[in-house]
C-alpha cells in the first residue's frame, strides 16, 4: 500500500481526493498497489467532508510518518510551500505540485534536491491544467531542440478576451461578467496583468531549454490596455488578440516575455477561445505540434497531479527521468529590445502626417480612418520599432505584437 | 554506451538515424551514455550514405548480438516485421515501432511477449507521426476513464477533404493532386478507404480501453463516396467533413469505426486541415484536451520513434508502464448498428415527399434544393436512420454521421 499525503484541500486538493477516490479502480490496477490518503494538511477543519478523519494541521505529521512516500503539494503561493516542498523532499518523499508559483521561483534548486535525494518533483499540473505539456516535452519530445513556444495559459485573460472579441464589450464590462461568473478573481490582478502567464512561460522556458529565468524580471505586459477599438481592429484585419507567453532564443540567448500578441487566422492557437488554454511548440524534428484543452479547474488539474503521482507510484525513482534546470546567468538571458516581430501601430496623426509614416514604415494592411492611421509593420526589433516611432513624431495610440 | 538496431532505412528508419545522429548530444544528455546506431537492417545497399557501413542484410547479426539492447521497427507490412519484432523481444531487446499494422494486429500479443522478458515494446509512433498522444494517454491522463476519442488519422484524406471544401474540387482531381505533390500514395487504397486510420483507431480503442479489436473487423467507411455537393452542403450548413476514426463505449461494449463525419464549427479539431492531425480525448476528469501536429513525415514521425528510444534508454525496464491489453471477446465488441448520433440525410424526393420524409424525421437545417431534401437528423442509431430511410421510400442520396 502507498501511502500519499495532500497539501491543501482548496479547489485542486479536493480535486485530486476526489479522482484518487471515484478513480481508486482503474488507477490501483496501473499501479499494481492500493493507494491510501493518509493526511490532507488544511488549516480549516472539513467536518462534513468524506475525508474529515485525515485533515491534520500540523505538517510535522506528514513529514515525521516515513510511511507517507508521496506528496502533492496544492496550497499556492511561496510560502510554506516551498518550505514543506523541500522538508519533503529531503525527508525522502517525492512530491508532485500544481503550485506554478513555487515551481517558477525555485524549480531550480527543488529539482537539484529531489535528484540528490533519489526522489521526484513533478509539476504537469503547474502549466495548462489537465493539459499534458510537460511531460511531453520531456519524453515525447526528448530528441528535438524546441525553437519557440507560444502559448495561451491563462485561460481568465482569454475568457476576456474572447467576449471582448466576439461581443465588441470592452475590458471593464467583460471583466465584471468574468468576475461573476467565477472565472476571475476578486482581485484579479495575476491574471490581468500577466504575473500568471509569466510563471507558467518561464516554466515552459526552462523545460524547452534548461535555464530557469527569474518571472519577475521578464517582460510582462498583461491586457488592462487592450480596448474595444484593439480588439476590433485586430477583427477586421483577420487577427485574434490573445495573451501569449512566449519563449524562444535570440542570438542563443533565451527570451521569455507576456504580451499581447496578434493571432493569424492560420495559427493553430487562433481559435482556442474562452477558458481554454492552447500551447503550440515549435521544434526542429517534429515541427509544430499544438496541446490544447482545460488550462485550469478543479477535475482539470487534479487529473494532471494524480497522473504525476500514478507516475511516481508506478516507477522506482530511478524510472523517472527528471529535467535539469540551472538558473539563468544574466549574460544568457535576451535583452527583449533585440526581440524582432511584426507590430500593430496605430498613430493619431492627420491626414498629411501619412508621409511622414510612410518614410518610416512600410505600411502593411493600412487603415486610415478619421485621425487614426493602423497598420502592420514589417519585421522589426522592439528597439526598432519604439525608434521608428519616435521619428514620426505623432503619438502613439496602441502597439500590439504580432505572433 | 548503448547499441541500437534500425529495421528498415526507408523514409522513417533514415529519419530516425538523422535524428539520432543531428541531435546526438541533446539526447546522450538526457539518457547520459552514448549511443551507437550498430546496425541498419535492409535489403538495399546504400553506398553514398554516411550510414553505408552500418547496413547488414541479415535480421540474424542483429538478432545474436548481445550488445544491441533496443531495436527500432520501423519497416512497415505485417511480415516479416512481427516476426523480427517477436524474436527481438524473445532475445531481451526492446522494440520501438512506427508500424501501425504491427501493433494493431499483434499489439496484445506483443506487449505480453516484452512484459514476459522484462523489456519494453513502444510505439508512440504508430499514431499522429510526431504528435505525443500515446504517452499521454498511458501517463498524463493516467488516472481518467476516457469516455471517447475521435481523431483525424490520417493526412491524405485530410489533405483531400479540405481541399474539397475549400477549392470545391471534385474528389478525383484532388486525388491527382495529392498524389503528384506527394500526400498520397500511388495506390491510394489504405488511405482513402479508411484503413490506414481504422489501425490507428484500433491501436487507441486499445489505450483507452485495454481491449484491442481486429482492424479488418471494424466498421470502415473512406471518402471515395464523398462528392463536392456532400462538400459544399457541409460547408453551408456550418460544418466540415473530415474522416474520422471514432471510439467510445456503447452500453458497455467498445465501439470503433472509421468514416466520414460532419465536425461543427465549434469542435476544436474543425480547424485540423490539410496533412495535419488532431486528436481529441474525453475523459471523464480532465474533461476533452486535443493534440494537433503533423501526423506524418519523415523527421515527425523519426521524432516520435526516437522519443521511445530516449525513453527505454533513460529508463531501467521496471521504469515503463507497458500498457497491458487483451484482445476483445466478441460480446465485449459493440454493434455499430447500435451506435446513436445525428446524421445528414440527403434524399432524392419530389417537392411533395416533404410530408412523408417529415413523417419520419425531425428535420432540422432543412434545406430543399430541386429535388434534394438535405436535413440534419436527431440523434438516432445506425439501425434507426436506416429503418426510417426506407420507410420514407426516397432515393438516398448521401448519409453522413455528424460528430
Amino acid at each position: 500500500m502507498i501511502h500519499v499525503a495532500l497539501l491543501g484541500f482548496g479547489v485542486v486538493g479536493s480535486g485530486t481526493a476526489e479522482v484518487l477516490t471515484q478513480n481508486k479502480s482503474i488507477i490501483e490496477k496501473k499501479i499494481g498497489q492500493e493507494i491510501n490518503i493518509k493526511y490532507i494538511l488544511d488549516l480549516r477543519e472539513f467536518p462534513d467532508s468524506p475525508f474529515a478523519d485525515r485533515i491534520v494541521h500540523d505538517f510535522n505529521t506528514i513529514a515525521n510518518d516515513p510511511e507517507v512516500s508521496v506528496v502533492a503539494e496544492m496550497m499556492g503561493g511561496s510560502h510554506p510551500a516551498y518550505d514543506f516542498t523541500v522538508a519533503c523532499l529531503k525527508a525522502g518523499k517525492s512530491v508532485v505540485t500544481s503550485n506554478k508559483e513555487v515551481v517558477a521561483n525555485f524549480g531550480t534548486e527543488l529539482l537539484a534536491l529531489a535528484r540528490q535525494h533519489g526522489v521526484s518533483y513533478l509539476f504537469e499540473a503547474s502549466v495548462g491544467g489537465g493539459i499534458p505539456i510537460i511531460r511531453p516535452l520531456r519524453e515525447d519530445l526528448a530528441s528535438n531542440n524546441v525553437t519557440a513556444i507560444s502559448g495561451i495559459l491563462n485561460g481568465t485573460t482569454n475568457y476576456i478576451l474572447t467576449k471582448m472579441d466576439v461581443e465588441g464589450a470592452s475590458f471593464a464590462e467583460v471583466l465584471k461578467d468574468a468576475q461573476q461568473k467565477g472565472y476571475a478573481e476578486a482581485n484579479p490582478a495575476a491574471d490581468v496583468e500577466g504575473l500568471d502567464a509569466a510563471r507558467k512561460i518561464v516554466i515552459l522556458a526552462a523545460m524547452a531549454f534548461g535555464k530557469r529565468i527569474d518571472p519577475n524580471t521578464i517582460l510582462c505586459e498583461g491586457i488592462t490596455g487592450i480596448t474595444s477599438a484593439d480588439s476590433e481592429l485586430a477583427k477586421e484585419m483577420g487577427y485574434t488578440i490573445k495573451l501569449i507567453g512566449y519563449t524562444t532564443k535570440v542570438d542563443g540567448k533565451i527570451l521569455a516575455m507576456v504580451s499581447p500578441r496578434l493571432i493569424p487566422r492560420d495559427n493553430p492557437i487562433y481559435g482556442v477561445s474562452y477558458v481554454n488554454n492552447g500551447i503550440l511548440v515549435n521544434a526542429d524534428m517534429v515541427g509544430q505540434v499544438m496541446f490544447y484543452g482545460p488550462g485550469a479547474g478543479k477535475l482539470p488539474t487534479a487529473s494532471a497531479v494524480t497522473g504525476d503521482l500514478v507516475d511516481i507510484m508506478a516507477h522506482t525513482p530511478a524510472g523517472i527521468i527528471s529535467p535539469v534546470w540551472t538558473d539563468a546567468a544574466p549574460e544568457e538571458i535576451a535583452d527583449p529590445e533585440d526581440y524582432a516581430c511584426r507590430h500593430l501601430v496605430v498613430l493619431n496623426a492627420p491626414f498629411e502626417g501619412g508621409e511622414q509614416i510612410a518614410a518610416q514604415f512600410t505600411l502593411h494592411a493600412l487603415r486610415v480612418i478619421g485621425d487614426r492611421f493602423s497598420f502592420i509593420t514589417d519585421v522589426m526589433t522592439e528597439a526598432e520599432v519604439k525608434a521608428r516611432i519616435a521619428a514620426v513624431g505623432y503619438p502613439l495610440v496602441s502597439r500590439i505584437r504580432v505572433l
